[in-house]
């Protein structure tokens, strides 16, 4: 399985000019999964939710359909990010879809400070999806903190995680070494690049997408200011295996009656 | 707060040498809080049960309370590794010595592969003990694998964790950095060093013990190869702040309906 980082710079507002970007990249690189940031068609740092709202999409929505049918056009899987309206709510969400027509979509756990201004919290919880022998999990952005999101999807049964993001601290392409290692997963961080400056506000966003092996090999580290896509091989049966060394199993050996973490 | 990193190089089944070695070592540096490594009153790596027995200590045994003892004396905290005998059991525990007579013993709650066949698994769970304004956790090496084993001493309040270690992988140093920034605590890992080569059998410990502060820098990183003593100083109430900007609180944004951890 070949797993693609699409790091992208979107333009603010500009939705038809990010498709094609996304477009573009995803047709110049072959693999059997592509991972593009969060909120990658829309830009991020929207005023506040009148202004967002017609930049959200809803089920069925043309550039939803778009990434949907270069999943099926290209055999391939496809996660990205967008703002997604439904239900009279906005939500920072991920769609995983599918080239056998599958679309799940992922809406974000943990909100990351303007966006609970922007957002409603995600309330479809973590899950995973097996696509040709790879069970992928899907995570946004700002839940790479709580390990206990990476860890929900890792007993779930994911070999990947598709971690859709829009970084802007400098801390979680390191902390992807201790989600991979820890859960013996593949982390796959799709980042992406640019500067919004809007209203006073002034994001960086810090690139350096990363794909980090469940040994903590990092199999793909991209540049911190430009666009970019790596391809690497993934192995399943690498992330099933949760043994190390001859004694210990990293699931079978947990305690959770010693946890406390209510 | 001042805390110690001491990294020892204890001498297999010389319970007398590696007291006065670590005796030494604090008596030459000022801390408010020492932490010791794991097993560094017996070494590492017995053959069985019945050859590490006679090394295992019952409470109130003579190398225990000389460690309380310099506790006591130099009025401050000592955490240190050591092997547990109590009810016909043997434990790889640590001990929390406080000045004012306070010890609590925590015993590991995950052995890491043959000290599953030298030691019962522990049973005391984790806790925490506060001591001059600073709430104490204590994990031992392997533990650091499972973050759940430094979430529930965060969630329980802990400002830092005194992680004594017998390291033979060369990941943890690594994922300290997450730890800490994922719970916003201090993590205080002291490390051995040297090599046990006996039956067939060789194992180098890494050294590298490291003071990680909750923003994740750095604060201290001892040397691979040799004994030291690092001190650097902890405040608890960069710990207590678990905020991350305006909007966001580590715990409070914590979703644990959505987290499938059992």
């Amino acid at each position: 399985m070949r797993v693609a980082l699409v790091q992208s710079s979107p333009v603010f507002g500009d939705i038809g000019a990010n498709l094609r970007q996304l477009l573009a990249a995803i047709a110049a690189n072959e693999a059997d999964l592509y991972v593009l940031p969060e909120l990658c068609l829309s830009g991020y740092d929207f005023d506040g939710p009148s202004q967002l709202a017609p930049f959200a999409q809803e089920a069925g929505a043309e550039p939803l359909e778009a990434l949907a049918r270069a999943a099926a056009e290209r055999g391939a899987g496809i996660a990205f990010g967008f703002a997604e309206s439904a239900g009279g709510k906005l939500y920072n969400s991920s769609c995983l879809a599918l080239p056998d027509g599958r679309r799940r979509v992922y809406r974000k756990t943990h909100l990351f400070a303007r966006e609970k201004l922007l957002f409603s919290p995600g309330d479809t919880g973590f899950f995973v999806e097996e696509f040709r022998g790879l069970r992928v999990g899907i995570a946004i952005c700002f839940d790479w903190i709580f390990p206990e999101s990476f860890r929900t999807l890792a007993l779930l049964g994911a070999d990947l995680v598709a971690h859709c993001a829009n970084l802007v601290l400098p801390y979680c392409q390191r902390v992807d070494y201790a989600r991979a290692v820890e859960n013996r997963i593949y982390v796959a961080t799709a980042n992406r690049v640019g500067i919004e400056e809007r209203a006073g506000r002034r994001l960086t966003f810090t690139g350096e997408s990363v794909l980090v092996a469940p040994d903590g090999e990092y199999l793909a580290r991209l540049p911190a200011g430009e666009p970019a896509v790596a391809v690497a091989r993934v192995h399943p049966a690498k992330a099933r295996d949760k043994g190390l060394g001859e004694l210990n199993d990293l699931f079978a050996d947990r305690r959770p009656e010693l946890y406390r973490l209510g």
